[in-house]
Formats: structure tokens, sequence, C-alpha cells
């Protein structure tokens, strides 16, 4: 075989077989087909597509090009949960106890922020001691026994998709459904899973600004799924605001603790009981969403997802008095009101311009390896749709620096302000299966 | 400026400016840029083209990477030739003379052959002694004095070329109009040219298989022709069969020497012809190619052509008795005649295979540096519309090897023979400027 041939191939509008892609990526993570091959093909993919098979067997071929861990002397059906990336997204944190708490196995294979968008770990580390770097070992017997744990890769996963992305980045390729969804799969399924539900995110402060993309993703990501035997389910959800009321790793616990006791924000109350609905059926707890609903409605009220969530901190070595005093978390030294310049109605809120914001701050990552401080971020006091007078506190800006100027003129610029009320907009978008 | 973006702004079909094609190609000689983004632009322009002043400043950005010729202290109008490259194409060995005849200068900068095609230089070198390698003063004074040469680039001419085509070649992005074009014109803009005719093949045996993309890079290589201010035109002619009657180098040489005694085969006149009249006609020589097409004649038929080629021969230093005695040119060992297996017409010729034939007896190269014997090669003795009794001699094929079953066999399935006749086919398939 020739990579030339290959991509000459795909160039001609061609599907690639599966012997011709594991050849393919076999070679180039032994180094053996070089960049500038492996670049003129991406660039060939992001004009020509690949059919459902071709991406299928793309992101198997990376999935087996590192470590697929073996979950299978854990009873029962293992289940996650994927989101494309948002701002203000803790909902994995709360997923997991809701989950755990009606007997379903949520192992977790989480990632960290980088740039606008938060991680999971990140924001379980704010909880002091918590530990995310637990061996497959552990990893297996804590989800046997409580169900649930959320933990770091332990070898690489996926070592191709690592080295193709670097180079998407590099070449313009990366804006290409097969590309993104082979790279998402390739990862979620390496974790061994039955069954998965994704979140992708659409709108303005998300990776796919129009419905119709966010579900082209959605159709691609659940058709590499059920090629690979395991069950999956897309949900569509609003991005055109951050979720919830905060944005910053203790602040989200504390969010997150909110929720688990019944109270928190509607939209991250909404979106985690669509997306365990869809997690319980595809479980099999149940075939009715209503019903599904409706337990993790009930858990989420009656405290026992609050009790998963404690289990899961006492698991991981957790400070466990966190959940009851969330004041116990990292707290920044200094608040600062961001006040409305004019009277009106919020008519959006630039979710990318609050992320940016809360990692100038300390909150996330400029670059992969860059120390997070779990104290800062942001609380919105207003969300879209919103009437505001001028002066009214919009957000508060938790810092560790007292001087902050450019930080608070992105935070007040981000929220846009306009006469008329801006139509409702559904947080829930649609679902593809 | 970012590579990047660059790649991404021609992902988007968008054109690059004048500075960015400077700089992306200044920045690649320099090897600033990494052949993995090139490539991938290399594949945006495969998909989306480039515009016309586009594709004109790109060669530009080549042709100034390397070396440019100063011929302005030759007097007089500078004309060139230039073939996309076919089997048997001798027609460069003719050309100058007869040009160079009627007083008009033709500095011609000449390359070797790789794969099926030959190269002008490699035929010269079949008369002995005959030297390519004058310096440039040499070149100016020899056209100057005798209005022609045919000479090797003295330094490297385009290295941006050179290195884009090595990545083109193994990337899959060879066929692309504006690539090609700016990577010949790159090259013959930088040997100080005032006018250009472009002969560009069409069919079988040509890298343009039909005149619907023939018509498109003839276009494409006048448009960049003019932005530089070089008089362009673009002639296309016919492969589906070899030209003439012989393929190999010295044998390509007697029949040039017979064409200028006023002999020679009807296709190989007929297009020195087509051509000669062009460029003496862009020269300014007469404002009618019916003029200029007699002119070329008479200099072909009272031995002007002839005596203009035997004043080359002796300015480069080859044995000028090989002109009177074509028979002390290198001869083969062995002839061996290919006989027809069934009778019918010639409907078809396989240039390529007939090329690629020739290059396995020695005449051509299977990769740069491959040593050439100027012996060897293959004298048709039939072409495409001719009728074939079964057992005639299609060709002898002139080898020092005695054992050549392959290459024997080849040839033999070069000729397509069927029943009847086919339709006639045109030589010269029209004209562009």
């Amino acid at each position: 075989m020739r990579m030339v041939d290959l991509i000459a191939k795909k160039r001609d509008g061609g599907n690639l077989s599966k012997a011709e892609i594991d050849w393919m990526i076999a070679s180039y993570v032994k180094e053996e087909i070089p960049d500038y091959q492996m670049s003129a093909f991406l660039m060939a993919v992001y004009f020509k597509g690949m059919a459902d098979d071709e991406m299928a067997n793309f992101a198997g071929a990376m999935l087996h090009s590192g470590e697929v861990l073996d979950l299978s002397s854990i009873p029962g059906v293992k289940i996650d949960k994927h989101s494309t990336g948002g701002v203000g997204d803790k909902i994995s944190l709360i997923l997991a106890p809701v989950l755990a708490a009606l007997g379903v196995n949520i192992p977790m294979i989480s990632g960290r922020g980088l740039g606008f968008t938060g991680g999971t770990l990140d924001k379980l580390e704010a909880i002091p001691g918590f530990n995310v770097n637990l061996t497959v070992d552990q990893f297996r017997k804590q989800v046997t026994e409580h169900h649930e744990a959320i933990i770091s890769a332990s070898k690489e996963v996926a070592p191709a998709d690592r080295r193709l992305y670097a180079l998407r980045d590099v070449t313009a390729t990366v804006e290409s459904i097969p590309l993104i969804a082979g790279s998402i799969m390739s990862k979620k399924i390496s974790s061994g899973i039955d069954a998965l539900v994704l979140d992708v995110k659409v709108g303005r402060g998300a990776f796919m600004k129009t419905q119709e993309d966010a579900e082209k993703l959605a159709k691609a990501l659940v058709t590499i799924g059920k090629a690979h035997n395991v069950k999956t389910k897309a949900v569509l959800s609003d991005m055109n605001q951050p979720l919830g009321l905060t944005i910053g790793n203790a602040l989200e616990v504390a969010e997150t603790i909110a929720t688990l006791n019944g109270r928190g924000p509607k939209d991250v109350r909404q979106l985690t009981i669509t997306l365990a609905a869809e997690m319980l059926v595809l479980a099999g707890k149940t075939d009715s969403t209503e019903t599904a609903a409706s337990l993790a409605g009930d858990v989420l009220r009656d405290g026992r997802a609050l009790r998963a969530f404690r289990q899961m901190v006492i698991d991981q070595g957790g400070d466990v008095r966190v959940i009851d005093n969330p004041q116990l978390l990292p707290r920044a030294d200094f608040r600062t009101a961001v006040k409305a310049p004019r009277s009106g109605f919020i008519n959006n809120i630039d979710s990318e311009a609050l992320g940016l914001a809360a990692m100038q701050l300390g909150a996330g990552r400029a670059k992969t390896g860059d120390k997070l401080d779990p104290a800062v971020g942001l609380v919105l006091h207003k969300k879209v749709g919103t009437p505001v007078s001028e002066g009214d506190t919009l957000a508060t800006v938790h810092s560790n620096q007292e001087q902050i100027p450019a930080v608070l003129a992105a935070v007040q610029a981000a929220f846009d302000i306009t006469d008329a009320a801006p139509a409702p907009s559904q947080l829930i978008r649609g679902f593809v299966e």
C-alpha cells in the first residue's frame, strides 16, 4: 500500500477500506507515514468527507492505537456521557451520582479544560484531596461497589488521535465532521463502555454554531458508536449562554452541590434530568424517558443523589466536609460586581468571552500544563431574557488579584443588552439516535 | 502572517494576496513553513483552484526563488517553445534551427527526460561531443551571433518549484491546473524570454487526457505568461500516438536531420511548421501565420534550417559529421521486428506504453540520475489509421540486449488493431491566446 494512492482515492471521492485505514493509522503512529502526507489526506477528507463505515473504521483504528479498557468484570451495563464542550458545564459531576443512586454504572474517564472550556477533572480537584488518578483496578473496584468513579486516563488513550489533532490544528483541518467525530469517539469508546449519551452543544459558545452542523456531528457520533457496539444517543443542547450561573472550578462544585440538594439553576437541573433520562433508558432501567426523568428528579429531590456524590468524594479521598459546608471550598480574595451599563433585556451572553475571562483569572488554561487557581471565576446574576436596569449587577468576578480592569471590561461586554426582550430560547434543541 | 490562516483562507475559497503568496513561498524556501502545512495548502488549491492574478503571483514567487537570466544584451525578441511532454517529441531540435535560419533568437533552456517522456538535452547528447553545459556568457554570445542555443540551466532555476513538485508528487496534488501552470511558467520565464509558444499535448499519451483540460491548462499558462510581460500563445496538439516514427535519443536525432533535409514524417513537419509560424508572428517577423508557415516551410526545404542546425552543433562542440552521415550516430547491436498479430487497422498506439518500453531499453530514466543508452529505442512502421496484415512489421526495437521478451510484448500490445478504420484524427487541436 502507498499513502499517495490513499490520498488520491479520498481526493477523488472514494472510500477507504478497513484494511487501508488500519494500515494508514498504524503506519502513521510508527512514523512510517510523514505528517505532510497525512495533512494532505486530512484536507481531502475536509472536502470529501467519509462514508459511515469508513468513519467508524477510522475511529476504530485510532481507538486501537492505544489502551482499551476492559470493564467486563463489572456486572451490568456501563454507561458514560460526553459533552462536546461548553462554558459552565458541570453536568458530569451531577449526572454520575444521579445514575449511581439509581444503581447504574457510570465509569467516567474525563479530561481537563483548555482555552475557554473547563474540564470535569479540574472541577473535581477543587475539592481538597480529591484524587482523579486511580489505577484501573481501583477504578473497576469503585464502580463495582458504588457504581461511579470519575478519573483521568492512566495510560495514553488513542495516541493516533492526539497526533492527528495536533496536525489538524496547524493545517486548518479541524472543522471536519468525520474527523471531529472520530476524535471524540476513539477516546470515549476506549474506556470500555456499553452505552454513551452525547451532549452536542449548539450555538455561539459552541464548536457547532448551527443546528444543522450540530445534527450532522450528532449523526456521525451515533453512527460510530453503534458500529462499535456501543448504544449511543445524542442530545442537542443550547450553548448561546453559559450553563448555570457559575464559571470556575470551586464555584461550579458549589453549584453542583446545590443542584444535588434539589436546588440549583433551572437549566442545570433540566439538562441533567434530560441526559439522565436518556442514559437510564439506554441502560435498560426503563423503556420510558418520562419515567426515567421522574426517577432522576426523585433522587435529586430526596437526597439520594447527594448521598451518592458524598460516597464518590469519600472513595476518591476528597474532603467530604465541603458537601455540607461549601464555604470550605477554595475562596477567592476579591469579589467585584460588574454592573449593567444600561437598562433593557439581556439579549445574549457571550459564553466564549466569559470562558476566556475566567481563564484569564486563572480558572482555565491558555495552554496544556498551565496551573489553575480553583477559587477564581464568575457568578452570573442575570441570564438571557431577564430585564435589567442600569447599575444592576450582571455578574460577580471572584479573583485573587485586585486590579483586573481588562477582565471586568470583557465580562461587561459579554452581556448584550437590548431594548426588546429576545425570543424565548429552548435549552433542549433535539435528539439524534 | 500565519500559514494556518492562509490554508484556511484557500480552503474556504478565498484568494491569497501577492504579499501572502510572496511570504508563503519565501518562508517555505527558508524552511520556516513545514511540508505538512504546505501539503494541506496544495490540497486546498486542488479543490478550490486559484484566481488568475493569484496564479500569476504564485508563479512569480517561485520564479524569484532562484536565478532569473538577463538576456537584455541580446538584440531583438527572444522566444522559446515549451511542450507539456510527449513521446517521440523532437520538435525543439528542429524548431530552433528553423527560427534561427529566419533570424529569430531562440535561447532554449531545456530539461532531461523522466519516466515515459524523453528530454531535449538527452536527445542532443546523442550527438557525440554535444555540450549542453554552456556558461550564461557563452549562451548569450552564441544566441547573439547565431540566434540559437539549447542548454541546461547552469544554476538552480525556481528551487521553490523543485521542492513543491517533490511534495506534490507524494501528496496526490500533482493534477491541479494552477499548480501545473505555475510550475511550468516559473521555470520558463526565468530564462529571460520575451515570448513563448506552448505546445499543450492532449490525449491518452499526455498529461491532459481531454480537450477541456488541455484548454484549461493552456489558458492558465497564457494568463501567467501575459501577467509577467511574456507574449504567450498555446497550441493544442494530439498525443494519441507518438510523434513521428522514432522514440529514443539517437533515433530521434536521425529523424530530426531527415526533417531538416525536407523529409521526415508528416506529423513532425506539420507540428514544427505550426509552432514555428506562431513563434514568428509573436516575434514580429510577420502578422500572418500563413506567411510565417510558408517561411518555415521554405527553410526546411531549401537547406537553410539544416545549415542553422549544423552551426549549432559546431557551436556546441558536437560531431558535425553525423549531419551528413547519420549512420555515425550511436547504433544499437540488435534490431528486432515486432509483428502484427492480426490483420485490421491501427486504431490506437499507446504512447505511454511505448515510452516506458523505450525507457526499459535504456532510452529513458526510471529515476533522476539514471544513465542513458543513446542508441536504443523504437522505430514505428505503422501509425494510427494504417491498414495492416497479420505478420506485418509494426515496429523495430533497437536494443543492446538480445533477450527482451517483456519489451517486445509491451510494444506489440501497444498497437490496438481493429477491424474498422478509426475516424481520422487531427494533429492540431486548437489555439489559446
